[in-house]
């Protein structure tokens, strides 16, 4: 009865998700899902990309949080407009939160709209909002053998960044073993090596986003 | 309707829980849930833990992940009964997992079980295992700001670790906010700074739990 559950909870996310994705097309929009533990970086990560991409796109940013503002302030701060969710107690975004914060933001003047889920290894990789990728990010002080525990939101990613790769020495972090481990969960994930607060590894993973962004929007003109 | 269904999940958990209780009350056994992110440090402070009470104490261990058994591993390397639990891909444990995981330890044997729950600063702290206290670890490099973010799992807490203490220093960590919001929002929770990993701060740690274990031991002899 509880997978019955679930799976009516996931198919009605399904079906909001396609509402978005045809919303995002409509409007010509690339929609990033940035998933990620609590403090691997995800905001830091979100500000060095919008240094990086904003003279070329228009960007906003969508911020889910179990609860605060700091997020949406950081990023408003920063000249880009960001929508605040709270999600209350709920550890995921779902397709009905984007759907309405949506209805606050002007699509027809944006390019890129990077969603920030909540902090979470977890829950987030089930739920589809109709973005065109999902991308995490595991942070070096959380250790190698994350791939090991989460593989879901492994697999489900189709780019990783690590993270606070500035801290490697300090930490017992195995790149080699992290890198088998994703490689076999997801051979197709490039791996973005990046201390985001710093600007280091920045441009590879720009640049991949680009290209993602650029392929979307040939496929959408086709 | 979905919230009767949580209502449903959370009634039937709590009745299992009270089993478990009475079972850790009956073989006198103090257990512990320990709660935090990914990566944060939670199988280094239970063996931090068990270097410092097990001359003093029988200890067990309950490990609980989405996948993979490396972390019973390094609980039985270090002479150590451990369970691992596999959520398959639930983002906390629950009493039932819980109840079976104990048919496979001798409770009549121990004075501690230590629980470490799925890496997650959301789900677990909403599912009472029938433990005698919850405690969480923030570790340092996931930043001040994550109290204001996550509330309820610091409300719930009995006490805060604050693990990889010894890095301060290298992120943007503000101990003072930190403390301030922390206390806001529980203010009997002590805070305990720690590198688990160091062996630093374990001693203040230990001594909080043992008269825990022992204020629980007169309480069930009284």
């Amino acid at each position: 009865m509880k997978v019955d559950i679930e799976k009516q909870i996931l198919a009605a996310n399904e079906e909001l998700a396609a509402a978005n994705r045809a919303r995002f097309d409509k409007h010509g929009v690339f929609v990033l899902d940035l998933m990620a533990s609590p403090g691997a970086g995800k905001t830091s990560t979100i500000l060095a990309t919008i240094d990086a991409l904003r003279d070329r796109y228009a960007i906003a940013v969508i911020e889910g949080d179990i609860a605060s503002k700091v997020d949406a302030e950081k990023i408003r701060a920063h000249g880009i407009p960001a929508v605040q969710i709270n999600t209350g107690g709920a550890c995921h975004l779902e397709s009905a939160m984007i759907g309405r914060a949506l209805d606050t933001l002007d699509l027809d003047e944006l390019d890129l709209v990077i969603i920030e889920n909540v902090g979470n290894l977890v829950c987030p990789s089930d739920f589809d909002l109709g973005e065109n990728a999902k991308v995490m990010i595991l942070s070096v002080p959380e250790g190698h053998d994350k791939p090991q525990k989460y593989p879901n939101i492994f697999q489900v990613s189709e780019a990783v960044i690590l993270n606070k790769y500035d801290t490697l020495s300090i930490f017992d972090f195995d790149e080699v073993q992290f890198r088998s481990v994703v490689e076999s969960l997801n051979g197709k994930a490039p791996i973005f090596p990046m201390a985001a607060t710093k600007g280091d590894g920045v441009h590879a993973w720009a640049e991949w986003l680009t290209h993602r962004i650029e392929m979307a929007k040939e496929g959408s003109s086709a």
